[in-house]
């Protein structure tokens, strides 16, 4: 598989494109804004291409030529400035989504936030609410996209290494759960077909990875 | 006709509240945010319900309770924080959508931005593209809604005297127009059905505003 991989230059892109390469059988292209941020993907052996999530959708179109799959993990953080939240975690996403429509890349797995529901937004403090809106609304899009998705709601990310191990379901509570952990969650989605059409939470966990994927 | 005005205590919330009060055969219902914005319209004889645009779609719901038409005219404007272009612009106005349904309410009416598309995103400021995004998604969700709409795009608004004449169309150029003209020009067009179904962008000109509608 090539894996279109936009938001590369991200915590959970970066381990991602890491285990794609290692996998040996799998291709990384690291969408990246910045050519200065090149180096690091191409020494994995990773292909790169520079396209700008604020662009043209044409821009990413582009990136996805003739790639397999795209999986969106960008992200403006709840931390960063109120525009690019809806910037880049709603209208950058929605443009990710239409941009493998128009490139024929069906598969699209999406990293979105733990709690996306119409009750996590009206119980989110103000500050925090405008990222689940936008997480909300590209959600919504991706839902009715017409893509083969796979949609992963992620616990507070950490930066301990991975475990191998997680619990993943639809009612689980908000717990802890490694980068490194989504990342492979992630590339098991790509490799399992019944992670299609399926949204899921992950938090750290007993189960190795695999086996909870099978289980959904 | 009993009318919904969410956003009522906008300009053009204003200007509509004034315009369906001296109909004579019309009532509006004022949304309101406060309880001490409520004696202006009372005054005028309208109805009010004290509501909050960033709270329960519920709420918006009881509002819309045994009204004929909803019209969406609230904005948090392109210079308030970002925050509120997305609680309000956005994710107001598809609650509000959302709440006309659940309440049995066809008839819609959306004060929109004078150009949403994806093209008038690309084209924007940075300072200003974040609304336009709002504004997009809000006017998305309504295409795809169900509703009997109208969608309106007014060009640059003043506080200058109505003229009771406007130009509409869909490929306008950007003018400036009255917001008392934007009032009536949501009025007609509730009571005109062959707006239904509609866009159209409304700039000041030489024709009156029901011989304006007539031509669409």
């Amino acid at each position: 598989m090539k894996i279109l991989v936009v938001g590369a230059n991200g915590q959970i892109g970066k381990h991602l494109v890491q285990s794609i390469q290692a996998s040996g059988s799998h291709t990384a292209r690291a969408m990246l804004r910045k050519q200065e941020q090149e180096a690091d993907f191409k020494e994995l052996g990773a292909e790169t291409y520079i396209a700008d999530l604020e662009g043209e959708i044409d821009e990413i179109t582009q990136a996805a030529d003739d790639v397999d799959a795209v999986v969106f993990t960008a992200g403006s953080g709840p931390k960063t400035g109120k525009d690019k939240t809806i910037m880049v975690d709603l209208d950058g996403a929605v443009k990710t989504i239409e941009a493998a429509k128009q490139a024929g890349v069906k598969r699209f797995v999406m990293i979105s936030s733990f709690d996306t529901t119409r009750r996590a937004i009206q119980n989110a403090p103000d500050s925090f609410a405008p990222y689940v809106i936008a997480k909300h609304y590209a959600d919504e899009h991706l839902r009715n996209a017409g893509l083969d998705y796979t949609m992963i709601h992620p616990g507070t990310l950490t930066n301990d290494a991975g475990t191998g191990k997680v619990h993943t379901g639809t009612a689980v509570d908000a717990a802890d759960v490694p980068r490194e952990d989504i990342a492979n969650v992630i590339l098991e989605s790509l490799k399992n077909d019944a992670s299609i059409g399926k949204e899921f939470k992950v938090i750290g966990g007993q189960t190795p990875i695999q086996d909870s994927l099978q289980q959904l």
